[in-house]
């Protein structure tokens, strides 16, 4: 028995995206998603009451960070990390991969894996897909991703082409590694950098092994989000109708719209959270310093078409002067609205699906949003 | 119509603490009470509702940082400091001038008031009695202290005396500068630094004046706790029985008990929610340093007889590993561990004195807390 089934509940008849559920060992996730990232087992300065309230229905947690510190044979003593961190709704690690190349310091790549040094006290540390599986084994998440490597953009065809090919056979060791198949699922990460045909070669590779999912993975890492599109277009066509597909670290309201439009089911990104702790919020009529001087008596909600927690008590004035004292309320405030803007957005989309309207939609969203945020990259 | 009204319920037979219940216009309080403290309009890292659901009566907020940071102006007109904070319970606001005295710089004390420098900015400010009042009617506090100053210790008995009576003369200046004494109470400061004579000079010139509440400052300022107490012993029996008694910046379990026992009906300090962002809590066996190497796969509760929030749904491994991480919901969930656990202490304190045992309770707290809490001090 598989731990995960996804349900395609119906195609979108004017855009083609996809509305299903997603069966995990903690429950559903309605999709398309997008998955708050709680990076150290913590999504930063949320309560996971606040995280239900807000209907979050799965979140995502770093492996790299975790391995790191507290390390992974705490949590697996603590009983797993939804105990160790007490949510008891779908969580989904990632393979630790992506942090190995953006985090760590002198990392040396082989085909056996990659050697590193810990990024908080140089410790010299090592990670093969094996050793990705066991600590995601050990956290015990309903879905873990495979390990790969993600190269840099831009990067030569020829090593796009390589490092592709190893990534194949690393997610090929990590399915033979992996000692849970029936308690957690692990996806593979289609890579092939921005080359269409390294990409559909990627998918090609990985759907042959039948994982219980697929991740589009090595995106959104300084393209043009035109680019990062006609790469979704190549990609998702060969990913298989019955599986969920999940775009990598995605989270900007315009790319949560368009991934839809092309068939992707899930997104994560720190993005609501960073900005938010940077004092800038996403509202129905766009981005918001709050910050700002002129907010200073500015005493209505911060988006005046949101019923969240803070838009429903706080007004900007108050945000403005929390932010401005350095008090941390101020910024769980802003990152709970900025989670439930996104979190909302999904369930319109969802909405726009039913009723076959998504273009529409995102037409509608962007009319008001406002084309120049500067996450949209064109 | 006096906007608070003290209502004494009995007396503890063993102890002759108080028990008791102050009516204020935005809600009850229970006596003897604890109040957390709110100084930037937020009680660090918690929610208005998380103070709802430990049972807070009555929080403080200082209107020295609020003078400075957003401005009284601004926090009246976004209706007064309970609206713009979202807190629909009792608040009292002390005078600023202890904070005049202890943040500020370049300050000059002069008959007419205090010149200082915003330790924000720099800019050149001024606070007289009537300008204390004119500000503490703006936030629209329950409960507003009269503008004093609190001498150093130790200080020289002349300096002392002479402070003490200007404190005296400023009081007066506060009552007749007062504008909302239906809406808002005025409470007086007991002065007299570290001198009995004083001290029963000050409570008997203040008492004259009949304020509907006498709070007793300039303590806890680096005397020893018996010389702390032999203060309370000497100024308490001469406030009257039908006002109540606020001991201001008081927040250690001793001091909280030995303090309740000689008569006193409020405190406030931000004792739990210091220590709490630097990784300590109280428990009932005493202070644990929650960063300790020990922690690190210790799966209990902070305090297996707490049943707070904290305490019911983490570990301290897990509280270890945020605290190490620097994640903001780590001194969250510290804080609201110790504010839960004065919060509680204050009711069992109430409930000792119904039962007339608040001496036996003593007792067996410190038995369990430990005699070498270093507030205790001695």
């Amino acid at each position: 028995m598989a731990a995960v089934r996804y349900e395609l509940l119906k195609v979108c008849k004017q855009s083609g995206a996809r509305l299903g559920r997603l069966h995990t060992p903690h429950g559903v996730i309605d999709t398309p998603a997008f998955m708050p990232v709680g990076t150290q087992a913590t999504v930063k300065t949320m309560s996971p009451e606040e995280l239900k309230q807000m209907d979050a229905h799965i979140i995502l947690s770093n492996t790299y960070h975790l391995f790191l510190r507290p390390g992974h044979d705490i949590v697996r003593e603590a009983g797993g990390l939804h105990r160790f961190m007490n949510w008891d709704r779908p969580i989904l690690t990632d393979s630790g991969g992506f942090q190995v190349f953006s985090l760590s310091e002198l990392r040396k790549i082989t085909e056996e894996g990659v050697a590193f040094r810990n990024h908080l006290n140089g410790d010299k540390l090592f990670i093969s897909p094996e050793i990705a599986m066991e600590i995601q084994n050990a956290l015990g998440s309903d879905i873990m991703m495979a390990f790969d490597e993600c190269p840099p953009y831009p990067a030569e065809y020829d090593y796009v082409k390589k490092s592709m090919e190893r990534t194949t056979r690393w997610a090929e060791r990590c399915l033979k590694a992996h000692a849970r198949p029936n308690d957690q699922a692990l996806f593979a990460i289609v890579q092939g950098g921005m080359h269409a045909d390294l990409r559909r070669e990627s998918a090609a590779q990985l759907t042959s092994m039948d994982f219980p999912g697929y991740a589009i993975g090595g995106l959104s890492v300084g393209e043009s989000k035109p680019l990062m599109y006609e790469m979704l277009e190549c990609t998702v066509p060969l990913l298989p109708d019955r599986k969920p597909r999940y775009l990598m670290g995605v989270g900007s309201p315009d790319a949560l719209l368009e991934g839809s439009i092309r068939g992707v089911d899930m997104f994560d990104c720190v993005l609501p959270t960073r900005i938010a702790r940077n004092g800038t919020v996403m509202t129905s009529q766009g981005r918001l310093v709050v910050r700002g001087a002129k907010l200073a008596r500015d005493f209505g909600p911060l988006d005046p078409n949101c019923g969240c927690y803070t838009c429903t008590n706080y007004s900007r004035a108050y945000l403005r002067h929390l932010l401005k004292a350095d008090e941390t309320f101020g910024i769980r405030l802003t990152t709970y609205h900025n989670l439930h803007f996104l979190l909302d957005l999904m369930r319109n989309v969802r909405q726009a699906i039913a009723e076959d309207r998504l273009l529409d939609f995102r037409d509608e969203f962007f009319n008001r949003y406002g084309m120049h945020d500067n996450d949209r990259g064109f």
